[in-house]
């Protein structure tokens, strides 16, 4: 015997997210049919509401539901220094934070030649037409994650960025606050020795 | 800065699912961006379709697309034995085991007066005018979870239906299979010896 067909499809459709497999997609499915018929329906809408109406920003590659998006179209922000991250969400991290000012540029990626992903895949060359463009950017501050990918990009960009005279920096490596250093991973500290800050 | 509307609207949706924090649904909300527009308007509909299409069996409570369910409505299953459960889920538990092949009645509930659940917001009613009409059910197996209110379900059932001499039966407790007895707890210890079987 299988799930009635309405239900063995919702179960299906869970189960293409990312995280979610047969058990947990069953628990969703049955636990949305017991929710109220509005909030499902505004569920519903919702999905196909991001979908159409949230595409990137043309400017930073950021996502948006105006065009140019939000930062890039406020003008009392710091136009002389750039962040550049790998996904939209990274964009958000940095605001919630609340200490930065300047503007954005998203890659949507990292370079990846084992996965085919070249600097042509990624938005890298939106990146530099808007360097090139404006005489107004003073620093490049590359705030990709310190996986393999993403040094090799920094450093990649670094090397492509350096020489129109702009500074180029990128986030410091160490111990993230509140960790043991017991359980940091030996580059880590490498890092956090190398990066060392006098008192 | 807050995420554009319709995405923050998306993870707002995702969030009121069981088990799903601010973090996972941000993950998911931005999963769906990525996805193709088919697949995205596929799971739209299939959360509507379910909600509209599925529900309970006017017989025993099961979720189905028909009425009666597929169950209820199958000649070629054994009439004289039905499983009571709690969930319609426990229904699929026990139908992709593929050992038996008798009737269901699903409580949606157990008793839990703590809760104010008492019998008359479980499908208690229901059971009982089933058995009252049926001179065919020789057994009833309370296959309800081994909670305290599970168990003080079946107590309740057990008393209300013997004295209408249907044999009433409930799941052996034990050791899970594949199990270590060190890891298990006492009652369940106590559980499987006092149900020992002799070889």
């Amino acid at each position: 015997m299988q799930y009635p067909l309405p239900i063995a499809k919702l179960i299906d459709n869970f189960m293409k997210l990312p995280g979610i497999g047969e058990k947990t997609a069953t628990r969703l499915a049955f636990y949305t049919l017991d929710m109220q018929d509005k909030d499902v329906e505004d569920f519903s809408q919702a999905l196909i509401e991001a979908k159409k109406q949230i595409h990137s920003c043309s400017i930073c590659g950021n996502i948006t539901d105006t065009d140019p998006c939000e930062i890039c179209s406020n003008t009392n922000r710091d136009q002389t220094i750039m962040m550049v991250v790998e996904q939209a969400k990274d964009v958000m991290a940095f605001e919630q934070m609340g200490e930065y000012n300047g503007l954005y540029h998203v890659l949507h990626g990292v370079l990846s030649p084992m996965d085919g992903i070249g600097p042509e895949e990624i938005n890298i060359k939106n990146l530099i037409i808007r360097l090139q463009k404006s005489d107004e950017i003073r620093e490049v501050i590359l705030a990709l994650n310190s996986t393999p990918e993403g040094e090799s990009t920094a450093m990649y960009l670094g090397k492509l960025i350096k020489p129109s005279g702009i500074k180029v920096s990128r986030l410091a490596s160490g111990l993230a606050v509140g960790s043991d250093i017991e359980y940091a991973n030996s580059i880590t500290l490498k890092r956090a020795v190398q990066g060392r800050i006098s008192l």
